[in-house]
């Protein structure tokens, strides 16, 4: 979709749409109009002759102009006089920036409807299924693998709802002439821009906009918050992937995470390219961000910054998008196994709820102190924590052997999962779904 | 209002409308909450002893927490027992920051009012003035000063409504207890989380979202579109404030852009801020992006990046609005200059004009071709354009002395240009005053 | 070191120098440069003064240099004639930051220099103690945890290096009057300029660099490699310490690590802060890049971006190397999860041993597939992999039983691991301590 | 040099010199290594198939290892054991992007020398040619345009010692098996190790250093630094040459810089150009950077964002120096419009020259202030400062006419100028050329 080749079809495609509107409102020859929107089509262009020429002219639409009219004119020389007419090349590059960013949305906004089914249908399926919480990279209390991934939902849903609210803001024409007064198309400027709007289904803006990027760096920005909730989706999958905790696996296939030299292994590769686009996001973002204060009525060097830049944007993003969609629909959950890791404590994962439960009669801070005291010697002695505790006095004397045995179950200290997971899934179903 | 004092003041309004909150449903005693409540107080805290604390224990939370347990306690030992009950660290350092951050958003929506209003001002009152248009760094056509002053609010106007919707988006409740569950609370924290965002007038999110930062990344992104703006403004304003150009100056004061060694020196002083601002802001936000993923239920690494970071990214860019509207509001301009700039290049500024003008008759590209040799013949034997065209026949045979002259006329080839400012100006309007 | 206070001290000890040393060529008179020199004292400054000043005057110099000519004037109205002469602000300001990065370059030389000897400490204890490598954060093969403290180490050695060498290239006198020709001086200005860098001991460079930055963003991305190691170790070490793998451990103490609300929580928190330095050092040197293209003689923005990110770049760098030189000396290290951990996988990690065993007679290829095999049966069917590899007559009719035992052995795999120590040792000796 | 193709080439460089080293210390059969060699040609592969195989493996070494064992296979099935024998992929591909590294860091040499004597030659040329210097964009006082020239080059010669500096740390063998032991050669490892760097003409490391990319790093800032100073030339040249400026022009050409629309446009496309390499390569630094703290053995994402990014470092940096020797070469200098533009201040320019004059006697306090007045005075009234100046008493009570007008002469004001020029030309003649 930011191949070159597509690149040129949209700019020819604002070529034919202006010709057309030119035509329509009278400002150019309805023939000519005609002889123009049918030779904008891009395996008409000779692309080894654009790529050279562009170099010396500083961007890729003045000599894409030039080859038109070119095939215009041998068809018609008449015709030939109305090539682009009013425009200029930053017209032509933005708007058909702007038609390829329609499209990519679109199937940016399918995808992260795929993934938000597959990560509510963990959810769903995982909402009574007890896991450990890990907080700094250390187990902390009991939880539920449903609430991980209706954590991972909740972040979707607000990225679906900023694409959608995004696409009223960058999809906006750009038709402003050499510096953004339409002065050659004397006072037919704004009738020809409402044509060439309604042409390409794009909102006419109060006025062109060549050197005020915010709607850009506004995709950039939004693309790139979007990757960091993969990345993170990718960092929970690569941890609970590990050997050491297993809890989760990569969809396995033939050829897949394999190793070029160790015949067990099976790495996380769509864990990997997913957590590489969102360490490449940022320092993207970071060069259309600082190419924003572009000179007067067209910038120099901050516009042309964004060229290579704005479609690496939306590939990376595009592509760890496609590898989330495939790697949570095929994830695998060993519940079998996030059960176990709850153990692998001695009871140290249940400290909270044992201190909760003494706090209402000792005190929070006490009995928080309590279970430090406890914790250090479970763990120095290689006990079991609620045989330390059984054995303290302060302990036996206000728990029932039954009522701390019950404080080391996972399932007695889920708090608001259920409904927290609910609560989620419900907000994720009134999205409405995109066009794509 | 991100010194460290008013961060921990922050911190302590969460633990105060915890207390009340948690009061208010009966989970903790009345009495209790009260007296939390009342030591909820920065000027209770002990700085210093705050900061040592905080590099062992890894935030500043859990330090003041101690502290005020034990304010408490001195007062109450018994309330001493519910200090920050239920609660996790980061429940009160992210929900302390996002107080801080809707304090910081109203300032910053009353600021860019402020410039909106100033700019609009200049648009208005220099919608008929023509100025030269320069695109890449060189004169194109001309326009009008106020056509330039359209297209900064054009884009304030955009960055108030981001500002505005984004505080739907970030102004919500963290609580979540030890790692989301609010396990502590049994089956009342959904309950308490109702009440303590009643305390805080805090929206109630469907789950708690401590390793999810896209809310804050979000925040980091709009002040970043935001000083991009202004930094084009300054961009603008600096160019056409070079000793060579001299159409605008900032406003003067005593001591205002002096030099330590130069007399004459009257320094672009609050451009060079904002463009500082602007050049810092892409950096900062990339630390925000690239430590979203952060790990499992509470992150490493990615959540600590953020704590200088994030006050930083609102300091640079509050500041860069200060220094915006200060500027604007005293910006002087040049109307005369601006008219001599159109002349200086001896009437190549109306080579499109020209060029249109006999496009009709001629062909665009042919009319283009020859307005070039005439441009190069003009700049090479330094004559005016308008002497070397009518020296021309195919331009003589064409056009009339006087249609001729009338071509070099800014005033009759500025396009939509008012139509453009008036459009702008009208959308500006649209857009309801903040609560600051 | 990188305080307000310092700041200016260090732009004050440039004003003495440049008094002294115009006194000792004979440019200014002896006795004003005595007076000047000693009103050069950081306690004599209003600072509060100097603040509000400098908003206006657009930099902290510009005032100071008024503070200290009125000190000056009250002693010797004569002598505050030749304060700040021949000197632009840039100067003091670009000088005394050159000072300042002195300091704090031998004191990063001295904590390199600690970590060095730590880590070093660590690759010689633990040479011969096996432990699983990891790639992709899966188990991959054994190797020795002396060897992944040597990769740490060998890393600290080459930083040494970079930061031994970026002295000789950064700690350069900033000497160039108003725009970098000294013409205030006449012929003087080089004799001045080299009796100066005497005075500061600073080398002299053969012409003032005011818009050229690359020595700056020189010290900036040299920090940054740094942090990137220490970002490295942080992340090894946190993964190392995560609950299910329990290999090492932070050094415990005191309130270290706790948390608020889980009594046998003992966090990371050296690696927190360590890795928050490694995320936010790339964004903070962005911005010094990107504010490299500074305009003409002295930039407009891209300076003023440096005088917050500059210190910042030194003082997070500076700070992750604290925390990792106390980190990494009192680090624990538990040899014996080490090798319960070799065998979680039930042999799966010595599958290319055995397949490097069956290769020589099978081909590379056709070994590797085979254990391919015999790992998914070994997965699935949950057997030690020797068990599975007896049974299949491919293995058994080449390996002896008590050949496949051996294979697997961790200290019969581990290659040069010590070879590869004893090397990165010898170097690491081999660098001269710094001055501090 | 960065296609697709260049780069499996350098991989099966890698594979081929594995192979002839093996062979060459007998780890393998001599004949084995001299099929495998011969079999290791990019034209051989097929992309498409590895492209598509590439996505499941993770990464482009394992698919390609495959189709080579199999190209051997059918030449001769007993070689086809021995391929990629003891490596992992990560050794291919490392080593192959360092092969990749040592061509490009040898043009970017060559391409620095160029641009150094190009520069080298307007220093000397324009040595002695007056022209206004400018800080923060605002006339100060005048300099030469040689002295601007010599900046440039000052900076060009740090930048190819760093370059040549760089190679020795960066143009390393990478080979260290599965997890950087060697394990799978027994004791043969380092033997292989030191051959196979002497058959690729790299340094053989102490350790392998898969997971530590301080040396990949150290290459993308070093580039940065190097793109940074050009885009500081590029700012300067793009200053000098707007409209109203004038003193510089790129070089002419047909079809270069023009406008799809305004006929008497000459764009600075080259200006365009590196700036804006100059805006991305922080941003791609800054993703290198922060993927440098990998995680163990081999990192999971850090590695794989290295990946696009690095070439691409090397595309846009070496991209910026073509343009900037280019245009440099042809700049079109305009010392006649430089000496014009001293005088459009009428004397401001000159308010230090004539301050220093007047310091010796009044101090140079008074004398600021009186200048200060004097400018404000000149400008409002639209006078030459020395008119305003003689109307003073105390000033023509110290200055003859005939010495006041000497201050206003600009030859008479340029201080070391000359010296700094010729020092820079000294050193820049002292660098050794390099290879290419």
């Amino acid at each position: 979709m930011f191949s070159d080749r597509v690149r040129v079809q949209r700019m020819l495609d604002f070529e034919a749409a202006l010709a057309r509107a030119e035509g329509r409102v009278g400002v150019i020859p309805a023939a000519a109009a005609s002889v123009i929107s049918e030779k904008c089509r891009a395996e008409l262009v000779d692309f080894e002759a654009l790529s050279r020429a562009a170099v010396e002219a500083g961007n890729l639409a003045i000599p894409m102009i030039k080859q038109l009219t070119e095939l215009v004119r041998k068809e018609n020389p008449e015709a030939a006089r109305y090539v682009h007419w009013g425009a200029t090349s930053q017209d032509a590059i933005d708007t058909g920036l702007v038609l390829q960013v329609r499209e990519a949305l679109r199937l940016i906004e399918g995808g992260l409807e795929r993934v938000s089914d597959a990560v509510a249908m963990l959810a769903e399926k995982y909402r009574d299924t007890p896991a450990a919480a890990r907080t700094w990279m250390q187990q902390a209390i009991p939880t539920v693998f449903g609430l991980k991934a209706a954590g991972w939902l909740d972040a979707i849903t607000r990225h679906r709802v900023r694409i959608r609210e995004l696409q009223e803001r960058v999809l906006v024409l750009q038709f402003g002439g050499a510096a953004g007064t339409l002065a050659s198309l004397h006072d037919r400027g704004l009738e020809v821009a409402v044509a060439l709007g309604e042409e390409l289904q794009l909102a006419v803006p109060d006025l062109p906009w060549h050197a005020h990027r915010d709607r850009i760096a506004d995709l950039a920005t939004t693309l790139a918050l979007m990757t960091g909730t993969l990345g993170k989706i990718a960092r929970d999958v690569s941890l609970q992937m590990q050997t050491e905790v297993g809890e989760v696996s990569e969809p396995a296939g033939e050829g897949r995470g394999g190793s070029s030299t160790m015949p067990q292994k099976r790495n996380p590769v769509a864990c990997a390219a997913i957590l590489a686009a969102s360490e490449r996001m940022p320092g993207l973002v970071s060069v259309i961000l600082s190419s924003m204060p572009q000179e007067q009525e067209r910038g120099l060097g901050g516009w042309h910054a964004e060229w290579e830049t704005l479609p690496e944007l939306v590939r990376v993003s595009g592509g760890a998008l496609h590898r989330a969609e495939e790697m949570i629909a095929g994830l695998e959950v060993d519940a079998e196994r996030m059960r176990q890791n709850l153990e692998i404590t001695h009871g140290l994962i249940y400290a909270e709820a044992v201190a909760m439960a003494l706090s209402a009669q000792m005190g929070k801070r006490a009995a928080h102190e309590l279970l430090e005291k406890a914790s250090r010697k479970a763990m120095s002695e290689r006990k079991h924590l609620s045989d330390v505790l059984a054995a303290y006095p302060e302990v036996s004397s206000r728990l029932k052997a039954t009522e701390l045995a019950q404080l080391f179950d996972p399932m007695k200290y889920l708090g608001m999962s259920s409904r927290f997971v609910d609560r989620v899934l419900a907000t994720s179903k009134t999205i409405p779904k995109g066009k794509a």
